[in-house]
């Protein structure tokens, strides 16, 4: 393991190498993410031998060996150790053997935490006080949380017209909000100069940032050491049925285009270090909700980039991202892999977030439930099959936002109880 | 491992002994536990060798040597493995050494599905197709999300006034809901006369059933086992100091008495079993708020049994019970480990969920932040020492119930950005 101001920087299109801290895009306009030395990775991960923590616990921090920092001296929030979980129920839905990962179970409830926890390792490492990041959701919640744990100061840059019951969440960990009137987009790549510049002092995690896609590739090397347990032995979930030491697909949401950056970085190293065969690389199909679906847009119309688009609004606004910043990465990734980019209709998305809710008990955002419903879309259209296994990556919990729903409701009184009872029961 | 069928129930008090599924109080009017066979048991826990499922990520079924039934064959909800950390950061406002166990990190966000787990499975051993509960909070969810997943059907009886935020909170795993006019302590008792005749064909895992104890406890095996791994390996949380193998104390929010009962059930199992000494039992405090306190005020009073009061209005609305069900035996339970029972202010439950939420990242609902203020109490009265080893249950995640904060927050132009984040950075 290095440490992150000696690692090297990667443009994964053109291949140029730069120093961490110089900057965040390489010339030629594409994101960079961390190259590490992978060559020594074995399943099972490695344990840090130094702390002698209990690798199946240790969270995301298990995987240090491939991250460019270690872990922190100590943490009120271990990112990681989400479980991989069997969801046969939901097979006929989805059409294949599926399989969630149900990443809400994270501290704040997202797979975000995974990404903060490196960023903000990074930080105390280099002596920063101050961590940012531009998000008005999990990212945000995110940062927000982890910087109060770690003694950080925060930044978070949000749109002018965030809804105040996201303000509300944030703000119980005290960081400072910047509500910032102009264009979002625009945002979003001046706080990384910033950043680079290193003038204002603030370590910038925002989503497609190296030390961020680091730390989300761990949800990749998780889910497929789960996996591979197989139906001898797999964290949490009891007699997990699986033929194959490897899914055939991994699907999750996509937005920016980091996670998915950082679900294919781990295919890659793992190839790299021959801890995965060339023969069993998961296909990755990312997936967008249809009004805001620009990565989508690109992968349909066969095009080599992916550029900004005139979205309409969806229920799914953790996603809603008009112009990703890795959006050709993972583009790229997608057709890399044998995979795809699809979107759905808010309608899909919302009845897949209910069959969650009803068949798996799990509650998620619809931004997560946009994947399952691209399970779905991908069966239907014949790129899945039903003998296929397909681990869903489901990014956040759904409890954090207010949903108004039809409950099924009956008003009772005391004494009618028994007979109330029976009148259901028996119907 | 028994199956809950052949389970004898025992009474704590007078020691009589019951089948399960006659009753769940004693004929003295106490709540009733599992009786079961501990005498094997060891640290670390066993695994079930028949599934060979990992022991550290197998959640609350990795004690399913101690529990009466055993893990359904899949689950998507596998509640248990929350992480024990450290939080130095509130060592000076504990004024002790303390260590916390944020059991939102569970499925639906709070302890309770530990023992709703082992209420479907229970419901499952035995084919009934319903499960029920009496609660408008954390229980409520957790059932409903259970049932979901085990395709059982669910019904949730909550009283007349429930607020429509947490309808909605449970409406997404489409339980049926009943809204009951009437005194909700008679309801819970007869939902339980409904449950032992089975004429309803509902199994209910009301908060102090034997069943729902038995689930809870294992918070109290998992915190125990992950401490007395120590500074060498503890999970989740790097480099955790610690000078002993086990707590000096631990505190928890008391409601209903239940989750109270389980942590002192699995005391007493350790001592018989041998795997915890006589010497050192950890006390245990249990932590009410002031406006609503019945097991405090029976406590400081010196008697022998609570009885119901007239409460006030508190924040803590999760642990609002005025005629705690195993009030008494979490009474007896405080006394026998030369505990106590405390209650504290509105106001001081505030500060602690703040100082959680900005000094260790954790949000939590204020039901739980009542035991770190309770933690603080103690702390000033000399009870537990600053030297002493402190684990605080903190019950479940802030994120699911709206608050309104005061953002600290200022609204910027995107032309100004560099210069306004200067300005709060160098402040
Ligand atoms: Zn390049
Ligand atoms: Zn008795």
């Amino acid at each position: 393991m290095t440490t992150s101001s000696q690692a090297l920087l990667r443009c994964y299109d053109c291949g140029c190498t730069y120093d961490h801290g110089d900057r965040t895009r390489c010339s030629c306009g594409e994101p960079l993410w961390f190259d590490l030395d992978v060559s020594g990775f074995e399943w099972p991960a490695e344990t840090n031998q130094e702390t002698g923590r209990d690798p199946a616990t240790a969270g995301s921090w298990r995987y240090d060996a491939v991250l460019p920092v270690s872990a922190p001296d100590t943490t009120t929030l271990p990112p990681g150790s989400t479980p991989l979980v069997r969801a046969g129920a939901l097979d006929s839905f989805a059409d294949c053997g599926l399989y969630l990962k149900p990443e809400g179970q994270n501290p704040t409830g997202s797979f975000k935490d995974r990404g903060t926890a490196v960023g903000v390792a990074h930080a105390l490492d280099t002596g920063a006080d101050w961590i940012g990041t531009v998000s008005h959701g999990n990212m945000a919640l995110s940062t927000s949380a982890y910087a109060a744990a770690a003694g950080l100061e925060c930044a978070v840059f949000v749109p002018a017209d965030i809804p105040s019951e996201r303000l509300d969440l944030l703000a119980r960990h005290d960081p400072h909000v910047f509500r910032v009137e102009g264009d979002y987009g625009r945002l979003y790549e001046e706080t990384l100069a910033l950043n680079t510049d290193g003038d204002a002092g603030v370590t910038f995690v925002n989503s497609d940032t190296p030390l961020r896609v680091a730390g989300q590739k761990t949800i990749a090397y998780e889910l497929l050491e789960q996996f591979r347990l197989g139906s001898s032995n797999v964290p949490s979930s009891p007699n997990m049925p699986s033929s194959s030491a490897v899914p055939d697909a991994i699907v999750l949401p996509v937005s920016s285009g980091g996670q998915a950056s950082g679900v294919w970085k781990a295919l890659r190293e793992l190839t790299r270090s021959g801890a995965l065969a060339d023969d069993d690389i998961p296909r990755l199909y990312f997936v967008q909700a249809a009004p805001c679906d620009p990565i989508a847009t690109a992968f349909r119309e066969g095009r080599e980039e992916v550029t900004p688009i005139d979205a309409d609004e969806t229920i799914a606004v953790s996603i809603a991202n008009s112009d990703p910043p890795s959006g050709t990465r993972a583009l790229t990734a997608a057709r890399d892999t044998d995979g795809a980019v699809v979107s759905v209709s808010d309608e899909a998305t919302r009845e897949a977030m209910d069959r969650l809710a009803t068949d798996a008990g799990l509650a998620v955002e619809p931004s997560s439930a946009v994947a399952l419903a691209g399970v779905r879309k991908l069966s239907d259209r014949g790129e899945i099959a039903a003998d296929e296994s397909v681990v869903t990556i489901l990014t956040g919990s759904g409890y954090k936002e207010s949903v108004e729903t039809e409950p099924r409701c009956r008003d009772i009184d005391l004494a009618d109880l028994e007979h109330e009872l029976a009148s259901v029961v028996e119907s």
